[in-house]
């Protein structure tokens, strides 16, 4: 009698990362897979740059915008030191813990490559049989970070076809940008991943707005992040600045393809928000509308992706 | 003694779906498939949305049309699961049954792309040897339909030469659109098929006017519908709307190049029309009007066709 | 409380000229105006050709097919010679006629030019103020014809806006070219008028499609022909040909845009139909069909029509 | 010290029309730009198809749908009556209104064309001088409206740069387009207009995520339509269908920049919002996100807007 | 006798800008303008951002980085209200005073659209005659730059054919891009601009490198900037950060090609550095070294600029 | 807590040939390899052409361009008789001594090919194992050169990843072309090698600029070259010309990412700098400035290395 859709568990996890200790945040970030996969949880998402911590405005981007700040490349120098390469050590862990947990697991570190030293603002796509998917790289850093980041290019603006479904990420402010979501939509998104790390009213409205305008099911993933769980010798006066104590106070939530909450929101506390997708609904939406299907006009509106990767070095022999 | 074109044996299938069950609906088609060729049948032509049922006013518009109607969703999932996506198991299923009757198979049903949640109104032609010649998928829904169909692209609207001739197809009311059946026309089509549904005394005008205008044949193929062969837990008031008994009730027939009926109409029952289709007439009444031949005005009227594939999305490493 | 369109009564005259003579064949059509529009016409059309007469391919094609038939050149010159220029006497006592009866006059003839010799198949659309509004040439004559008439060119492919509504016509088997149909559907055309001259059950199949698919009223005007209405002096074995006696019996009619008869068809005899066409039927129609307005695609049909008057010969000092 | 830009005050018209009565609908709709000119207002804005009455799911849908209700086509033709053509002596009196109240006018309405019978959903803009600024065609009817309205083309999807600042506007769900709102984004809209109809959450999600979103005012104009208000000779079991008193209950509002309320949403009841809008805002807000500027990847992410008139009909000697 | 090249003299503006008046920075600029002219300057160079002020990174990186700073958008607000449209009335003004002077102008400054609210950090050409040559907008934002600019793209990255010679200039850190700097010696540079704002050893070295490298001469210009010099309600706490009172302190040279200082550098006070350049030495110092000439291998190394506009609305009609 | 790259010890030796002595120069170079690893250098580096000569203008140059300067052709012999197959006995002795010390090596040299004639300036890298890792030929000869080496190809600029870093190399001059250098930074070095002969201001200023330009390390290792010591039987006058006592005074150096010297630059005598190198410092200087990462725009400019080697020969059976 048809193809009925199958209805999958997921696990948001709102978590604080051990402050520049990419090591012990992995093992941190592998004992909330484990813990998520007991529950029955089939895709697991933590937040953007969980690995080795976000880079907090209030704290990362004072020190950044100012020259004159006395150790400001002390702090960037442990910053790269525990960023991730792929693949690496780190993502063979990781990708360690998704098949040992049958899991699809997304994460989100500072990325570093092993022929170059910019870093970049990416999430991991990691199959439950352990293999990496693909990953995806912001493409336009906010505000500080473009102090930190370099941007992503089209090649990662794509969508993956798992067991769990058709899933898909933008990761925190890409959020806001039109034509990144639209050209997930139009890939065939069934579910909208969108690792973040600070949260507020507005950010519950593109959320929403998301899953309705997608027909999508939509986790947002958000991070904990307090002032004393720095490490000890961090010298916020020398190093960055001064900061608020709850420099992250979370806000994730699963957001159903009619813009309602599933789970959540979670504040001011570490948690693991959990929700059936029944991916029917997905179809059951798209009836009204379908912004990249029925509900669209190719003939007068149509977007172009560039997803051709972009190298500032091209050899003749093979790319760079 | 010159090159005589073929006679050619072709069954226009005036039957009824199994509602809503596309599984038992190819069951029922490629029996229907197997009957027609133990009757000599070559070319062999089912209604439009055959599978998993054609969506009549009566019952589906007044549903879909109220986004009060309580259960509207659910109805519009089940005919979503039952949709049909190219290439999947249902085709190569048809293919496989073109392939053992020798004959060449045009099946209309509710196509699904694997990367989006809209639904078309196509038809499928499958070669003699049970390759997928190609697809069309209707240009524009017709009333009630624009609430459940997407729109096809010019990229569909061309003829196939097939070993029992140049064939072609437009769907229901597509019949109606001059530029259409001028499209195919002047690819230099010799059997029209037109499949649709629902029929009246104007339908029956329409195809003996294409007969005509066009100098081809034209095999019209029309559904029998009854409101007795809905599932069983079908709730018309509340998923869609109260019906009458006989929703749909034929009306097929095959038509001569100069506009006379070879077999048919048939009305109120299900039943295979047969007709022996002398290629050969198609070029006898060319003489005195060919209105994309020598009875046209191309320095005056020309018709501009956009075959060009239309997608929303469109990367730079291949077409999306 | 909104723009209720009129109501008009229409004429179809179905009637015999005085063959090859055009001043006897005018006071004819004059006196015809006038009883039409006694009966409260106000939109009078007559048959292709009706001046001096219609070339029948019984009595005109044998001859002018084969050379070597005995005075055919005689024929031919007593043709040209009653053929009409426009404007000349001839159509100012046509217009005359119009204005006296206040019913827009379209009338078929044998054209001419005065620069010139060829002969084309021409109607003329005369206004109720009795001021030509314009003329159409046939674009391409039918089989015998060819030996007869030139082509008319795109110039003439319009519709006129009158205060009976919004006109337009194509002549004889134009009316199977689904190009110039389409060129005025487009233009917004809401009476339809198809002088012609012999008629069958074919020509009943296409007007009732035209109607439908144009949405649009059809009025079908025919001609009655019979042999002993020559000339005394007309030898028809040495002039052009054997012929049977009745050469056109009519056929006119009157259609709804639903394709029913609202008045005729007549056959046989000479006749005026009548009918009164409640304008407001053609926007109930589009409702559901409108080939040129929402159940069109211009993004992938579109018809090209080229307007510009076609001249052979081209001057620099002003347009042709 | 630089360019301060104008604060303007603008007024949301939440009312209901004179249901299917456009001479009575306009003078209404003179009366409330009068009343809110009073009042200061500079931009006017109403509701989509204000004139004669939005086209409810609930009465209208199930008719239209429907082929088998009676008196559908007398509605129908209700509606086409009281349509809008442009220019024409309905537009030249609202420009006459704007003139007199010094106001940008937004009004919408179903518009026809003269030489055609689809209808469109079209909002015009005109200007404080009474002059016709544009108009816009929704591109996409949304659900039962594709049985009503013809689709807009591209040529429509722009911004007018007026006194009162750059204003834009979509109707209704194109308001979920992400491709749309970017068109107008990108053009350097500053007053985000959404005449619509009904609202319910999910709008005020929306139009919230917009404003954020494009760093635009957003102003939103819902209908206020009751059941009651319908001609007191309009059979609703025959014409179209039964309906709930409430058709339609408002949700106007106009929002900030950041997403927050500055007046509405105001709900059942007939009312103009008034909020002044410091255009500086639009500036501030930019800093931080600038999606269509240099919060965008034009080398990765681009839009193509086909802006050319589509005609399916194209004549040589000018455009039809 | 052969062509002998002309000597040009030159002229380096370190100046201050009247802080966050655009206005009175103009009025300024005219001013040094006219005292340079009359000293004989044919080409006159001002710093980056002159109007209306660089943003250093001491007092804007701080408020900008931290979204919690009290009245950052106030501070971002005035910038954009005092920056410059082109053409503009601000850039009539320097095209008059540039054509009184008959010398060529460079002028940086916050640049503006009039369709977007991004900033860009530009420098302006203007011809000896007053006419715009075109304009250079940075490439790529340095640091906390990030927060307030756009992007550039490659269509400006050109050099102007002038009386004065081949000019061609870029901004700031610009002048550490390798692809960038070479992209101008490529296209026949003689003199390159360099207008900057802070200045150190570094940069002292890097332009006579770009000097040596390109064997062209090479015109830094250097700001003065002053806290005391900030509008008086300027709330340093409160809208942006504190910040020593020395912000920029000049540094301004002018660099023969052997790399060798023809003028300044000059610290730590406003002036005007001239210089006369022998364009012949240009020539002579290419004999060893010229690596865009014969000192390349282009089968080896070739630099691929992108030189179309990039814009993320792209139009059928006409480019955005 | 992260990973942290290691500080290097490296050697850049400043020393004479034994002139146009290949066997005795390679025991020099042992001897003084030997040395350095015994002071702890892990990477030791040599000018170029070590072996057997600089080939210094104003000896070689003036004799060169003179075709009838008398014995030009036999000190031609006696360079190509000294000079170095790769490989040989003579690579074979060099990478004895890398493994005898644990060090890397680069040395620089005239190559000649087994196959041809033509004589290379190629620098060899040789790993602390003793095996050779690769080599790189200068692309373009400067000046004099021209008339003693053939030019590399693009297959040799690349970098080579080793426990001491990511190193490569340019070989003097080539450190002008700022392609080259690109070429280099966008592989990943981190330790970017220049040897060279004579030194002069401007090679400080380009060294310098490369370090800050690349953020890499930069190791300029010059050579001393006294007239005396050439052979006693070497006739200036006839086989060259005259020269100055001192050839070549070195200027070797070794500067910090920063542009600072880390040791150097050494003048007119024999030496071995030593300087140890944090590769932290790499990472450190690349948050602000990282012209082949962060601070790039590939969208704008790309650098195309086409690094297929160019063989004049080209055959079917294999790639050359």
């Amino acid at each position: 009698m048809g193809d009925i859709l199958p209805t999958v568990k997921v696990a948001a996890v709102q978590a604080e990362p051990v402050v520049l200790d990419r090591e012990a945040t992995v093992e941190k970030a592998c004992q909330l897979i484990s813990d998520s996969a007991a529950n029955g949880a089939q895709l697991i998402i933590f937040p953007e740059m969980f690995i080795p911590t976000f880079i907090n405005s209030a704290v990362w981007g004072r020190g950044l915008c100012n020259f004159g700040m006395p150790n400001t490349k002390r702090a960037w120098s442990k910053l790269w030191q525990n960023s991730v390469e792929v693949p690496s050590d780190t993502t063979d862990r990781l990708c360690k813990s998704a098949n040992d947990a049958k899991a699809i697991i997304v994460m989100g570190f500072h990325e570093r490559e092993s022929q170059s030293r910019s870093l970049y603002n990416t999430i991991l796509f990691i199959n439950s049989d352990g293999k990496i998917l693909g990953k995806h790289r912001k493409l336009m850093p906010t505000n500080h970070e473009r102090l930190v980041h370099g941007t992503g290019d089209g090649s990662t603006l794509r969508i993956y076809d798992t067991p769990v479904g058709r899933i898909g990420g933008l990761i925190c402010w890409e959020n806001w940008m039109p034509l990144a979501r639209f050209a997930l939509y139009s890939q065939g998104e069934q579910i909208h991943i969108a690792p973040t790390a600070d949260d507020d009213e507005r950010t519950q409205i593109n959320i929403r707005n998301t899953a309705i305008e997608g027909g999508v099911f939509v986790i947002s993933v958000c991070m904990i992040l307090r002032k004393k769980s720095f490490p000890k010798d961090f010298d916020f006066k020398q190093e960055l600045g001064e900061a608020r104590e709850d420099l992250e106070i979370g806000g994730s939530a699963i957001i159903d393809p009619d813009g309602s909450y599933l789970a959540g929101p979670l504040w001011k506390e570490e948690g693991i928000l959990y929700a059936e997708l029944d991916l029917n609904r997905v179809v059951e939406q798209s009836q009204l509308l379908d912004v990249a299907g029925h509900y669209t006009r190719p003939d007068v509106l149509s977007l172009h992706l560039n997803d051709t990767p972009q190298n500032v070095l091209k050899k003749t022999t093979k790319p760079a």
